[in-house]
């Protein structure tokens, strides 16, 4: 009988192991060949790994193969000496000695972009189209590995916090967010809708653990093709019970940038470089009422205010464009958003029920952030339901949670990509979409 | 102008600060009322928050309030003196001397379910149906905290074997298992699917990080009712390049097995101890040919081999059972499944094509593992869909990856709920499921 008992000792190298063990002499490593310049008896093939780029150096003679038998996009084993060189991607390079080919691309075919330039300077629409490719640009991995360090960060913070980490429902019976834009969909002969957030059972489980999260897609059939919409996203959701206000889900927000923002820059710190990121002062974010906020943006930048309950794109831009002016902060807190922009599980201010207990986050000038106090009470939850017009029957399971007794929550959710998007000044949230889904795009 | 500057000191107390920091005298503490005896001069009420029961004493007397005005399912903010009391759940009581009152139930409502019993005795319909209430059950809100744990012991040790974690959309456009278990959806007048697995996707990011992994939901239009499927489930999957067999993909998954459990005795002892569950050894796991497992069990157990290229649950079981008693392993690999079995993409073994560089690993006795090489090489994918009648054109943006060059990989897909319902010996994966979803199973 065989057994496994585990990952056995490597044979090849990583360029950590290199640089961090200071490896010399002859050493094995894999990687697919990123470029070759063939300067006739010698030449420079580039390998690309998981860890970076590792130039090697071919001398015709010296080795066990021919430079001409090889092609960009192979996957090969190389051996080799290493030896210092400061002028190569990790200040080493390898000589080569031997080099045994593991796979080959299809026979004639050609890279559809020059992914082993330092940035693919071809358009977003071309860049998606190749999305399996593109991604192989060292630029282009390297925001998805960030956003990986967000999530990271996300999520150990919390788990700092206390919170509970939960996986909800993706097909549900009800319509969280309210609204036209959910997808519907076929289930065993009952009509099914995709989660447009996960509300109900993330405040549901506020009851069982106090304190929990959830890094998860949620699903928005947005009509509208903008820059900054997808139908598929990821969402940052928190949830916690026990509050005093929503002033602790601020609170909690700003202390969960912090960290995570350390985070990156202590584990994420290439591709901070590479991106040439450089991460925003969260150490103190302005907060402002909405309809101050709203003045105060007419007054200095000679707007009219058209509609005192809602806010345009436009006012966004101008009201972050104003705190960075006036304060220097990227980040501004929007509270007391207007009741009726805000779905029926929102708590009203009770000194003004026109506008609720609530607030948004941007982030030089975009909504990257929705959160507040939710209704406790069974009573206050079912009369707000039927003041607009919802029958709290199609409800039953979420009142469950008002009816046997919540503590006083709230949450947030933030969207993953445009908080990617903002950090990386990108100008459309594709860029920093691994797969995006829009109307017109469900592949690759 | 007011700022948001992080999380301020509590002012309340939790559990584990009492036990680590040994805090004694005056403490507040936030709570729901889980039980409420009353003795009639003196009461006990048991406090549940996240990190478990207080027992707290009520003297009539001695506080501002009167036990009368409680009710279960009320949420409150408790004071009083810290008295150890090694009878009491923490080894300590608080002797109240306030109480406010946070939140309360409806009025005149009753808890539909005994939540405050040690073992919810109830139907797993019951259970179900009230499933935002019978998770306030301490027992029953362990399990998921353990399936934390399990998903947290999964991320961390493949972050420290080089791994990027993606996320990847679970709308798609193609079918990557085949057969009709996919759920289908409308999608701006596009026909799009739900992710069965994220297969085509995470072979493509292999292309980009070599390594990487993903926990997220998966979908299946699973039309039978079984105490094993579920149409909605959590995907544990990773994917690794540069491979020398599939053999190395075991060797992970048993290393990730490993780290596991060690990471749940380490941080996850309470819910260890509270669900009683003994982890098993995973140092040596036995493996064993597909074919030769049948003709073993049919030996040991005098049972006819019906259709060698098929493995019915029962014979699952029976595997399960042998290597229990031959070997003393609750865990199987399961080896070089046949070809008609497994999708298009998994590598034929180049001595036999009627079997795969494939296989399952089984936990007492039921599959919870699928995994296997991949085909690398465009020409020998393309002739594999061909052969089964698959049109490659339906494939580009996944033959991007093959024509553009690929290493050797592999990778597998755990069932989070399975495993979680082995570890935890249960009979229905809805028991370790947050709000399953079946076929006639939508809501909560």
């Amino acid at each position: 009988m065989e057994f496994v008992t585990g990952v056995k000792k490597k044979e090849t190298y990583e360029i950590n192991d290199i640089l961090d063990r200071e490896i010399t002499g002859n050493v094995s490593m894999n990687g697919a060949i990123h470029t070759i310049r063939d300067m006739g008896e010698f030449a420079f093939i580039v390998l690309r790994n998981r860890q970076g780029l590792v130039q090697c150096v071919y001398e015709e003679g010296i080795t066990d193969f021919s430079v001409k038998d090889l092609k960009e996009g192979m996957t090969v084993l190389a051996e080799g000496m290493i030896h210092k060189e400061e002028r190569a991607p990790q200040g080493f390079e390898l000589r080569l000695v031997k080099m045994a080919v593991l796979s080959e691309p299809q026979k004639d075919t050609m890279m559809p972009l020059p992914i082993s330039k330092w940035k693919l300077k071809t358009s977003l629409e071309t860049k998606l189209a190749y999305r399996p490719v593109s991604l192989r640009n060292i630029r282009e991995r390297a925001i998805f590995k960030l956003q990986e360090g967000i999530v990271r960060g996300f999520r150990d913070f919390l788990y700092s916090e206390d919170f509970t980490e939960i996986r909800t429902p993706k097909i549900v019976a009800g319509n969280a967010e309210g609204g036209a834009n959910v997808f519907k969909l076929e289930y065993f002969g009952k009509k099914a809708f995709l989660a447009q957030s996960p509300q109900f059972y993330k405040q549901t489980m506020v009851g069982v653990y106090d304190r929990v999260f959830e890094a998860a897609p949620v699903f928005r059939a947005e009509k509208h093709n903008t820059t900054r919409h997808l139908n598929e996203y990821t969402s940052l959701d928190f949830e916690m019970g026990y509050i005093k206000g929503f002033e602790d889900i601020m609170d909690m927000e700003a202390s969960m940038l912090s960290y995570t923002f350390s985070f990156l820059q202590e584990k994420y710190a290439k591709e901070l470089n590479l991106l040439n990121v450089t991460l925003p002062d969260v150490s103190k974010i302005p907060a402002v009422r909405f309809d101050e906020a709203k003045v105060l943006v007419s007054e200095k930048y000679d707007r009219k205010i058209k509609n005192p309950y809602d806010l345009e794109p436009e006012e966004e831009v101008l009201i972050g464009r104003y705190f960075k002016e006036e304060f220097g902060s990227d980040f501004v807190f929007v509270t007391h958003y207007p009741s009726k922009k805000r779905p029926f599980y929102a708590m009203d201010d009770p000194t003004d029920s026109k506008f609720t207990l609530s607030f948004d986050m941007l982030f030089r000038g975009m909504e990257i952030t929705t959160g507040g106090q939710r209704i406790h009470d069974y009573d206050q939850q079912v009369n707000k339901m039927i003041a607009r017009g919802m029958d709290p029957e199609d409800f039953t399971n979420f009142l469950m949670i008002h009816k046997h007794g919540m503590p006083p929550h709230g949450g947030l959710g933030i969207g993953l990509e445009r908080l990617t998007m903002k950090l990386l000044d990108e100008q459309n949230v594709r860029e920093t979409t691994l797969f995006p889904r829009d109307v017109s795009r469900l592949e690759p």
